[in-house]
């Protein structure tokens, strides 16, 4: 059922379109060999998932991949050196947009639909300059443009006070990192993370410092900039909806604005009483409203 | 047919749900006797249309008028002093809001989602200020909080050079000022008045200087704030769906920003080479969004 080595066949069938017991797949491409998995299916062209900083397949929310898989195949990728794929993470986006393309060739994906998570949105806004004819559409979540400002800056007080809490193991302290300090956000919260430990069978392994410290290098190059701050967005033309809480602390709201005031055909969604994992707390609404962008003639 | 002086009557059928040939009717108050147009249905909460600076029931797109009456019943609202709604403009927005409420009271309208555009919006939110009750879920387009930021100051050089030219006659000074100087946003904009153009039957008498006059007395007096800056926006607790252009030079995006930061429901949506009109470029793609915010749980 697992398929491995086989990236080519789709094992999927609508009955394991879940995040929840999908089987996780190896491509094996030109550069490494990736973790993914693929379920659901429909008319629109796939959706792939890429992850945020030190996620493995087992972060993503079955209440969005499953929910979005049923208008559309979704792929969930795993980058070198996270989880069971190979290599080393890199220190840079683009190098991360590489693994993708090979990732991408291996599988023969020729035209793609993009949902990036934080480090994932830098990934496809990579992706998109690189290789602009794979990508039909994106999904730009809580995350930042090139030149952004105050892009997960673990060192901040506030930042620090959770990851340093000793009261907090595993999934509890992405409660605390991706949603607010308000009743209601927390008990989204709670609901996300039931929604993860609920997977059955094989989990990939945690992601470890070597993981972190190498996305946190990739997030120090993003922040910089060489010539005119944004310009390279301009640069990308496919229709994008770019979404954030508007009380992200880990990558503040600005970078969305920044994202959709300069890309050409960006559309903006914020969600309020929400931090950097809007789109687990607002589950339902973010994939109506993202399925009817993907699936709408645009913008 | 137009059934002038009986409100409470339910006239619209089907055949006629559109601004380009619904009649117009007139509500007797206790205040005065107020302009407005009916029409559509559908199981939703009717949605009335709050207008925009000097503009009356014939400055209502009907792409978005007719669009959005096929799933609930549509009201465009003529407040005081415009058209051919009696009595004189308010200089002030809750003065404005008072005139809704005795049309809401003589129509019988106890629960209504409200779509307020420009001067529309801030009357939008000071009806949910004054009476919760009757308000179900609000658009907020193109408009700004109180102590908002650069409302229609009508002064500024890049808007004096639209209203001050003598090329510039009728519909497309509208064209110039809620549309961006790009080839795709001015083609939506001669679309647009192109569709306002179509309407057949009577129409209503065009704003003069007094009424400019005021209305322009209403933003300044909006502008400015007792107490804390946008403190009155965590008392609107209605769902809210903040709507904007990214290049909106009447009332800049800023205060967009400001509105779903500080209403504790709000959700934000922009459009990219936009300007204040962006409802009307981007119609259908608005439509869309307003029907699923509409008629979805919130948010």
């Amino acid at each position: 059922m697992t398929n491995v080595m086989s990236p080519s066949v789709r094992v999927a069938s609508p009955g394991d379109a879940s995040n929840t017991t999908a089987p996780t797949h190896f491509a094996k491409t030109s550069l490494e060999t990736y973790a993914y998995r693929r379920f659901g299916g429909g008319a629109a062209p796939p959706l792939v998932f890429l992850q945020h900083f030190t996620g493995t397949l087992d972060n993503w929310d079955p209440a969005v991949t499953d929910a979005l898989a049923r208008g559309r195949e979704v792929i969930l990728f795993e980058s070198a050196g996270v989880g069971r794929s190979t290599g080393e993470v890199p220190g840079t986006v683009p190098a991360m947009a590489a693994h993708l393309l090979a990732f991408a060739d291996a599988l023969g994906l020729t035209r793609v639909d993009l949902l990036g998570f934080s480090l994932g949105g830098m990934v496809a806004q990579q992706v998109a300059l690189d290789r602009p004819e794979l990508v039909r559409k994106m999904l730009l979540v809580g995350t930042a443009p090139e030149g952004g400002e105050d892009i997960m800056h673990l060192e901040k007080p506030e930042l620090r006070r959770i990851l340093e809490d000793p009261g907090l193991q595993g999934l509890q302290v992405l409660v605390k990192l991706f949603f607010t300090p308000s009743e209601a956000s927390q008990a989204a919260g709670q609901a996300f993370v039931a929604r993860l430990a609920a997977r059955m069978g094989e989990w990939e392994p945690l992601s470890g410092p070597k993981v972190a410290q190498a996305q946190l290098a990739a997030f120090r190059a993003w922040e910089r900039v060489e010539g005119e701050r944004f310009g390279k967005l301009r640069r990308i033309m496919q229709p994008s909806l770019v979404v954030n809480g508007v009380s992200d602390n880990m990558i503040p709201l600005r970078n969305s604005y920044a994202l959709a005031e300069h890309l050409p055909r960006a559309m903006l969604l914020t969600y309020p009483d929400a931090g950097h994992g809007s789109l687990f707390q607002y589950h339902e609404s973010f994939v109506r409203f993202a399925a009817l962008f993907l699936d709408s003639e645009v913008p």
